[in-house]
């Protein structure tokens, strides 16, 4: 609800683009967590802009500050709250279209809906609230990992009409785009060098999986696992679609091609997901994320001023040319907190529900270590 | 959260397939709206099993119950609670199959997850749950009508491999596929037939669409209005995937050719689906959703038994071929639920702020009236 | 919020005192509880009226049916639907006051709110509401007893100007003031004939307590325990002040008097009532609880009509002289509900915390067994 | 719930004693609202230490920082953030009680729950976390004002055996007891510096009010205003009891004593104190609230260390000798905050609903302006 994320893991962010800082509380944190303001420096890193030529030039050191629910190296149960301050803002770039509706932007919506907007980098529309999902995702990836040997990963999926043709996860932290296909870096290169010249920008797609996940966690029928991972993807800026399993496929796929078997040696196959009935299945979880090309052009396009005369905006600011590039970290974090708040639910709710028999093994995955 | 959805509108579902009973209660109901038991037939029946030959031949009158929340025919402001009997129930079809995890079902996640499960006929994960949430969106439909003149449609949009070659709102409500092209209605039904005889099944698309929403609704930004559809149209059984808009068609476009010009006349097109930044831009809500096929099959499966060995599964129970095909009123009800809530959300904190300029109107739909 | 209490055992109610059902749905329950529609008689007679002169003359059976949510006995983890029919409502004793605002009653305010209301029996803000309250405490007393030890009582402690002069446990549930003083029971008898007779009505205070509850239950800041069973107490019908151990007779103690010394063998007084802090102490929970005497009487009292003109208002409907005597049970709910749902809070957020060190024993409670 | 109060009007806090900084989130704020740092000054000067002999010597600058959510002046509906850096936190104070569980305080309570606690001057059980509860409610009470002229006000009515022999609201902001009986200022001081020198405590009650709140206010059943305001005020460090209009005094009463009569001219008393069924009935809300003696005393007391053995403890750093003075205004605000997040709850659910007739006139108040 509103800016906050989370039943259990509770999330809550803050902050402008432009703004003099922008920060999260968390609460509801497990206490006795080893953490240290260090520690998340290596995630905001991967999310972070002016890090190459193929994100934007902005560059923030986003140092986190952790101001409350830490004592001595460790989480305490109290609220959790991070501040990052913003250094490199460019107001300036931004003041003439303080006026207008850009279009394919949150302008005109945030406009009607409150009746003031703070136009600054967009305000609280700007991809700069995601440095705060990522950093609160730090605190939930290390929970899951330690208590239950949950990893979460991901990589590029498609950008443009480019998909990988291999899978190589070691690849995939070793390129700036995420990438899982080694091979096809230089052609990756190039295509984005043309597109950055061409002043245009590209849609992409990112899946994101967890693996280790027990089965239980997710709770029928509106809290869902696939139901929360899918409105924690949808609000990700740029974000038009949300896949679990095999998505969109499932629609010309037959029953009997669909449906994962299962075996004493565990699952056949994971057309799922890796989860089933809103709840998880002990399988892979799958998430595919499509994200929209950025509308931030210097190509000009048609929009309007607030006394509803056309114009031809032209943004001058620094854009990512493919949001979807810096958008793999965010949507890890989505995925982590998810898990998180439904580990926590789920404990609440089963946690007097023992071990239970027969515990079934995933499926193999694809490949060497599989990819989503 | 768990079976409540909606945070000011909020519908809590109980009831299980073949248990006495299914019903819903709502509490946060605006008073005043006019409501008879009779205006909850026609949603019921549209989305009612046993019609045609192409659902399941369950057959339940789905007579509705008000039980409280109305008094002298309108609503009063107290909780809205709604019974159904169940009366078709077949418990013992299912008999064979409590001691099976059937491949493809919620079996095994939920005995995994409460260490009991109530296997007649699915228990509280078969779509018989559904019905209460279209009966619930009665009143929300109702109330979106009358207050705000807002309009939500749907249409089965692909099924298999079939998708519809013209686009006819009237005759969408004449078939039993929900089909805007009454064109391919003889290809349809050869279609479904073939497949039920096979004893397969196959997935389907359904879009969604809401007319009339006023710009201003949706919270950010984990409340956006998307991420809270995806949320309410993932949480339907079967879905694996949802999309706004162009959705995953996003991925292989430019930021020209994405994004929507505004000009004096009003929007020049609508590729994001009537969202910007999470709110609604006043122009034509679009959600499109992604239907796994039925698993439930006469055709044998690889699952397990409770002691963890391998067994054939074969359902025997009355099943749909194609879930999809009612799933058309199930996706406007949580299209519906989603507006009324935003509604509400957006009064409470925005109700001071009045009329904003410019108001600009919503692109012009494709075709007749124009379809998703 | 709403109709709805708890956070994570959510129970929601439903019903007017005069409409056909009252029922409530219990979401987030574990799994695995025994439960049989039998058990929930004994609390639901404790409530009832009409089993002796000294309450309202309504007789209803409470007969309570599990529509959902318990399979063979246990309960599912999905949601538990509990109905009571009404059957035994005599709307048109109301009939006369149906354009009648009574003085000291919601009639007045559920009018201001909603524009409408339900005047048979003070449709929603009657204490048959709390019918229900009492049904769902029962699956959490059981849960709490069986999971923790954990055992809630209460007893009258105050009718009018009359307190206990003695306490014996023993004593309360063998008459119908729940009263623990034997030796006073001829003069309360006494007491409330002449208030009966009078056709006037008198207040009461009500104690509550819980032993056996762990320390560490109680989510600070704002969910603290002491916070959240002062709500659930004042959201019983004519509830107008809530204390927590020495309450407001705190106002007048010195530091030295009032806080609890703790030794080697314990806590050497329990004057903060289990709470320290808002979280549990371990030490017994006291919470006191004041009722206004009932506003509905025979005795003419001024009123308004719905055009704004002065009325005599006569109560001629069945009702208790003194609400109080019926609310140990409802109060005792209260306490339990609040205690389920903190304890799955704190398994959700602590459960990695093991046994800490040192753990302190209560004081030892007064008196026999001790009172609160 | 946890470290959040308000269901639309959200606020969040965090910090510790003697952590960097304390702050907070209001999620759900009303876009418009005019809103400059320097408005924050006043009321935490009211609430804050160091001002008189009579509270703690502690002596913070409370200079709030807006971090987010006001552009230009005004609030813009995205989350507001407040922060306030720690400065005058001497830990040193608390380094040897860092192993040692004080009488009385919430020690012993994290420790059991959370296995890990702040000892720094009480962590996050300070009352230092208050100030940001008095900071959210500068906004809420500048909003109930503008917008609906609600006034919201408070006094102390009780210190040790004391209380006010007259009631003049004028002068309770011009002494540092928020004393309304200005007659008695010599006996308080003379009072409060014997207590100070004995190095004991006293507990104290304070009275709050709102004049000007419109009938409709409040959710029944679980959401009523009353019991919300119950738990606002429990939530306050310290509080052990809250009544509402007559409170404990309604429990002597007989019925046609307290229910208040209505006339065409209004309302003929007030023992209700503002609220019928849950919901305000357009009278003063008058709220009392008790509030425990500190248990920071410099006296001994028995304790216990880490290992279990007893301590005698001393506490040498720096308390209010009654924590009561200083709480008027931390109840006014928690009055605040509930008002606004059910007036937004009521302007969601019931905007439909229009002027409603008859509105009844509140009774005169007592005295002058009357007092709670």
């Amino acid at each position: 609800m509103g800016n906050t994320t989370g039943q259990l893991f509770r999330v809550t962010t803050f902050g402008e683009s432009h703004g003099p800082a922008i920060g999260c509380v968390i609460d509801g944190c497990p206490p006795g967590i080893a953490l240290a303001a260090e520690e998340f420096a290596a995630d905001l890193e991967r999310r972070a802009t002016g890090r190459t030529r193929h994100t934007s030039a902005r560059r923030e050191s986003d140092a986190v500050e952790i101001l409350s629910g830490v004592y001595e190296g460790r989480t305490t149960g109290t609220p959790l709250a991070l501040l990052v301050r913003n250094t490199d803002a460019r107001s300036k770039d931004y003041e003439r279209i303080a006026r207008q509706f850009r279009p394919g932007h949150a302008d005109y919506t945030y406009w009607q809906k409150y009746g003031i907007r703070d136009p600054r980098g967009g305000g609280r529309s700007s991809a700069r609230e995601t440095t705060m999902r990522v950093a609160a995702a730090v605190v939930a990836k290390k929970w899951l990992a330690e208590r239950h040997g949950v990893r979460v990963r991901g990589h590029l999926a498609q950008i443009g009409a480019i998909a990988p043709a291999a899978h190589d996860w070691a690849a995939v932290e070793e390129n700036p785009f995420f990438w899982p296909d080694p091979g096809q870096l230089a052609e990756l290169e190039a295509y984005m060098d043309a597109l950055r010249k061409s002043g245009d920008s590209v849609g992409a797609r990112v899946t994101v999986v967890a693996d280790g996940v027990p089965p239980g966690w997710g709770e029928p029928v509106y809290g869902k696992l696939d139901a929360e991972l899918a409105a924690a993807m949808m609000s990700i800026n740029a974000v038009k679609g949300v896949e679990i399993g095999d998505g969109f496929a499932s629609v010309a796929q037959r029953g009997t091609e669909h449906r994962d078997g299962m075996g004493p040696d565990g699952f056949l196959s994971n057309h799922a997901g890796g989860i089933l009935g809103g709840i998880s299945s002990g399988q892979r979880l799958v998430v595919s994320v499509a994200f929209k090309p950025t509308s931030s052009l210097r190509l000009p396009g048609p929009g309007l001023d607030l006394d509803g005369n056309a114009v031809e905006v032209v943004t001058t600011g620094r854009h990512d040319p493919c949001v979807g590039i810096r958008a793999t970290p965010i949507c890890e974090a989505m995925l982590a907190l998810v898990l998180i708040d439904q580990a926590l639910r789920h404990r609440a709710q089963c946690g007097d529900v023992g071990e239970v028999a027969p515990r079934i093994a995933a499926a193999a995955p694809d490949g060497d270590e599989g990819h989503g």
